[in-house]
């Protein structure tokens, strides 16, 4: 496996793991006051994102996500090949990463959540965050480069407030979300729709993205 | 229609998306306790607006915002007939944005507020809010350009919290909250009276640039 | 009065008007939840301050702060005049921005406040908190310029949490609080000793920088 | 003593009393809801780190931190003579930065922890914590140099809620954290599982970051 394997496998263990991880520990914490909860949840996440894009990025792209690969190789800046593995990292890191959080809060390490997510409301947020996620950045790579980490922690941060199903926007942490049932869980038969929704998204933003970002030219 | 006004409707969206949708977020979820739905609401919005500006910034300055738009028209930036595009751009992309924030928490489309805001203490606010606004925007192009996306995030950041209204700063956002009856709304009647107020602010900020920032060098 | 002046008079207005108007807010909104408070007044206060300094620092040092303006006062940066001169900006400006925090928030304009700060707890807490921030002005002017608008935010932000007097570490700061008999208030009998204490840790700042930082070369 | 033994000896006063005085307050003033207390400890805590590595970094490498230090001795960069200096100088800076919160918030100064923090889901916690900050430090520095502040900070905000542990990653700190009964304290019968954790994890990242990041150019 080379190097921008290892870089998607490793990021996406920290990113998985931080978003089950904090919160299970958030959840614990809170009393019962699930705001603060989300709070302690997006504060940690957005504060990975931001650590792992800065020092990834130049490896592999830091995409952690199977949507944003699919983008980049409908673009045309992946192979196919190239993708495919990409994507094996993320889920081939991302998935021991929720198991590690099982570990460290002394939970059985194997499990299924139970909790439903579902219907036309969190379809749409799901649709919308992953427009949005996938919009930045395309804009963000052509315009300000250098604020793509910044950016793209900060959007996630917008969007688990501001979207019903608090942004999953991920394919890859979807799937890894049905393996826990904690706070950030997802019932595995709510996987599927949350999933299509993200791709419906993700190539609406490819679409919208090649409108206004294609000709223009990029910001020094 | 062009580019840049694109780039108004689209920033608008996910906007005025993103202060309705977390307010109603954080209000199912904090329990009652109001400081803590605040703190959602305020960390969803700083960050929008940095992704949003450090991404559209280059394409149409990012306003988002009449008042803003009404201050570059001023200054000679813009000409009329571009600064009206826009605006209708931050109007038809803004006031979806709060529709879709309804559609993703299964609400009724079409709302009026009934939240009173009203007095002369929030009308002062609105006047200082937006007053630092636009000072802070003409302070930070001049002196540091490439800080322009952060400071502006924060300084909303800080207004939501230091300002009796929690800073609307901005007409096109003041209708589309009039549109929501949800912890961001306001009720119509209250809207021309912050609408008045927050333009007071922007020209006394235009008029105090001019002062202070007008023969100054610009730093490197 | 001169663009210097201008500067450090608006700066100590928004400043001072954030501080106490965000801890109005807070006070308000949180349900007796001080910890919850203290959150909105410190993201507030950090965010305001980032903004102010990196747009009013190329015109004016953006001190707003005596104790500051005496350091590069002592290090020979400034002359007695232009010191004197920036003191009375960081007054003229700052107890109006008090007042204007009143207003908004319907108060009494005048007030004094009743809040006990007293004792050799809260008198250490305000040596140890300005000698770390004028030892921090110090470090990151030499060593990483461009880092001082984030730098002096988040030392307060730190501080706000870390010291027993929640850092108020500022002369001018502190006689404003004194008017307000809020959230942020200190009555006026405790005012003196909080000076005293933030002169000497200023002081002895300035000594430490002068043995640490003064023969180094500035990093690129 | 020379200027790079100061550097490390200030900034560990500085961080391990913000550590533990945050930890005070924000337990004083959540009124019971520990999730309140540790964002506040988190913010605290994360934004010391910033300032404190923008500032010093320069000078020793700010890294307060003895099993940081042995993975740059391991590495060669530096000197076992440098090395033992830099970790005699976090220790006597930063025991002091303990006593001092202590003496702000009218506490007795010395004290002994009585906080049990053991098990298997702990020691895993700060394996993975310690692992990941030198994992980031390592990866940060090769390819987004001038991230590192950034990017150590955010780290420990992450690693504050997505650990079992809210990883202490720092067997200086561990040491410190022991002579401190309140909220951030451990046991000291509880430490050398905690510190032997530490130093596995951080062994793991250097030979982790040797495979990944050893060959690969610096991005610009």
């Amino acid at each position: 496996m080379n190097r921008e394997v290892w870089a998607e496998a490793i990021g996406s263990f920290f990113l998985f793991c931080t978003v089950i991880g904090s919160g299970i520990m958030a959840e614990q914490l809170a009393g019962g006051n699930v705001a603060v909860a989300l709070l302690g949840n997006t504060v940690a996440t957005g504060a990975m994102l931001f650590v792992l894009i800065a020092m990834l990025g130049p490896l592999s792209g830091a995409h952690f996500n199977p949507a944003v690969t699919l983008v980049f190789r409908l673009r045309g800046d992946l192979s196919s090949r190239t993708a495919l593995r990409l994507v094996a990292g993320q889920l081939a890191g991302g998935i021991p990463g929720v198991w590690a959080a099982h570990l460290m809060f002394n939970q059985p390490i194997v499990q299924l959540s139970t909790k439903a997510r579902t219907g036309p409301g969190q379809w749409t947020g799901e649709f919308i965050a992953t427009f949005g996620l996938v919009f930045v950045i395309l804009g963000t790579i052509r315009h300000r480069p250098q604020a793509v980490p910044a950016s793209v922690a900060l959007y996630i941060v917008a969007a688990y407030w501001f979207t019903s199903s608090t942004s999953f926007a991920n394919p890859a942490i979807t799937l890894a979300r049905a393996l826990s049932n904690t706070f950030a869980g997802i019932a595995p038969t709510d996987v599927p729709a949350f999933i299509a929704a993200q791709l419906a998204g993700a190539l609406a933003a490819l679409a919208a993205g090649r409108a206004i970002f294609a000709q223009q030219e990029p910001a020094a």
